[in-house]
């Protein structure tokens, strides 16, 4: 059997593990990133990660000459073709480091292709390989998060762009003259549907005078606990999921018209306040708002292989390739 | 050398001619399509064009043994793969023509392969191959008619989506709670920049008490009455135009964000408005909104072709399979 080892690359943490073909992973570990310590520095990290996970690997008696290659998924920009880290929010002060050369660097005698790629791009790739998307070739994912990422799948292969940016869902015009955004826009979903976003606007209307068993918490309110409260029954708590949910199928609607997709994989904390919750305002959005066949072609389903998504698409990347 | 005869098929004409597959239009000829006849009447038509083109072709020397194809571009949701128009608001009570077999049997002594994609499809394929997207692997075209239509080229193909949809640039939303669009769904980009949502933003304003040269008009008021108002320094018509060129933006925005092309080509009778006073509010507000990346990929240019894209397109089709 051939294996490859995934690098789920966080801001915090480096998640690795060896992966076989089929999804399975073994050999988990987790490593402080440093980030802050520079590119070489990750570098030797990532490198001491793949080291311990080979020799995890060998005591489970699995031999290093079975391994195809190592995958990086990264936050940030990333020059797929190169293995640059053009920049990135989460990696601050990185400016184009060549990250696949510097482990390739400090993993030289092992001799195997390290393949790098944007983190949402990995976990779309994780979840068409082995989530939700299996055996589809148009597909989009959303993850919400602290930013709201996204994925494109075209024809069966994750969608770069001409300037490696495609993808760009958390980007979509929803409000033009709305919140602003981390990135400089005005309105983009992000803006509605990041964590800071869910809070700020349950926040808000608690102090406009609505009521709402989140008054205790506000100072540190989490779209964890909006969710918990929505589930207990809490009215505000629920508005805000509904709204959430609308606006993400705003946005799914412009994405349905624009690349009629087979399906919209979300994933991300705020995905697990559910069904009723979140899944059913953001279908009733899209159906109300989009075209016949754009909306019955495509599925909105929740992401399935969780916080896994990146890992395995990490690992992906070196089978794809 | 090898030619291919393209149709560019309208609710009001067919319009037919020889191509080079460099691009060349020789042999034209334009005939009343006769759309309430239905899909075997309008067949016929089609054929008689070829035939009357393939005629013309021989008086000037061009053997018929040198066509590789016909290429058709028909408006409404075409079913590329078997040749079928499923519905189209222009081919008023058409559903499911079979038109590619229909045009096929008409002229089975010619034996040659049909092709047929949507107009829009066709226009795009068209600036592609010998327009302004020339070279390019992945761009987005716009056309600003009647309707809104769009195109998107993913790696140097037209990308038909999952439902043979994608591309509908027109109906990305821009103002959520907006004005109505044909499509049922509210604040479509084409609920303010198609011809009909244009022309009623001009009434509106004029009716509000604006003062404009166009107020002694507004009974037949077009797009290009408003252009040309706008070229002699009408105040109304510059701000309508530069209006319409924001809510263009506004989408392009959103389409730069997920699909990160090189080049938006936008075309159509109001994109003759020119740089001035359309293009540059156009990428004012993209260069405003979008992230740099995105934005500096993506030129924002008019179409080359005019009113011949679609009988480029068409015709480029066979050549292309």
């Amino acid at each position: 059997m051939e294996y490859s080892i995934g690098i789920d690359l966080g801001g915090t943490d480096i998640k690795a593990g060896l992966l076989s073909e089929s999804g399975e992973i073994s050999c988990r570990l987790v490593m402080p990133t440093d980030a802050d310590a520079g590119g070489k520095v990750v570098a030797s990290r990532i490198a001491e990660a793949v080291l311990r996970v080979i020799e995890k690997a060998k005591t489970a008696g699995i031999d290093a000459r079975d391994l195809v290659g190592i995958g990086i998924g990264s936050p940030g920009l990333i020059i797929a073709q190169t293995g640059v880290v053009h920049f990135s929010p989460n990696l601050e002060g990185w400016a184009d480091v060549p990250l696949a050369d510097y482990v390739k660097a400090e993993l030289a005698e092992l001799e195997l292709p390290i393949f790098i790629d944007n983190d949402v791009n990995a976990m779309t790739l994780g979840e068409l390989s082995h989530g939700a998307g299996v055996g589809l070739k148009n597909i989009v994912c959303l993850t919400l998060g602290t930013g709201v990422g996204g994925g494109v799948v075209i024809d069966g292969k994750v969608y770069h762009g001409s300037g490696n940016t495609a993808g760009e869902l958390g980007h979509t015009v929803v409000i033009p003259d709305g919140r602003f955004c981390g990135c400089g826009n005005q309105g983009c979903l992000e803006a509605y549907a990041g964590a800071r976003h869910i809070v700020e606007r349950t926040i808000q209307k608690i102090e406009s005078g609505r009521r709402s068993s989140l008054t205790h918490c506000l100072s540190d309110l989490t779209p964890k606990r909006i969710s918990e409260a929505a589930q207990t029954g809490d009215e505000l708590a629920v508005e805000i999921l509904a709204e959430t949910g609308r606006y993400i199928g705003i946005a799914l609607t412009s994405v349905a018209h624009i690349l009629n997709p087979q399906m919209a994989i979300i994933g991300g904390g705020i995905a697990e306040a559910g069904e009723k919750l979140l899944f059913e305002p953001i279908r009733a959005e899209v159906s109300k708002r989009a075209m016949d066949i754009p909306a019955k072609t495509m599925r909105i389903v929740k992401a399935q292989l969780g916080n896994d998504a990146g890992l395995v698409g990490a690992a992906m990347l070196a089978f794809q390739a």
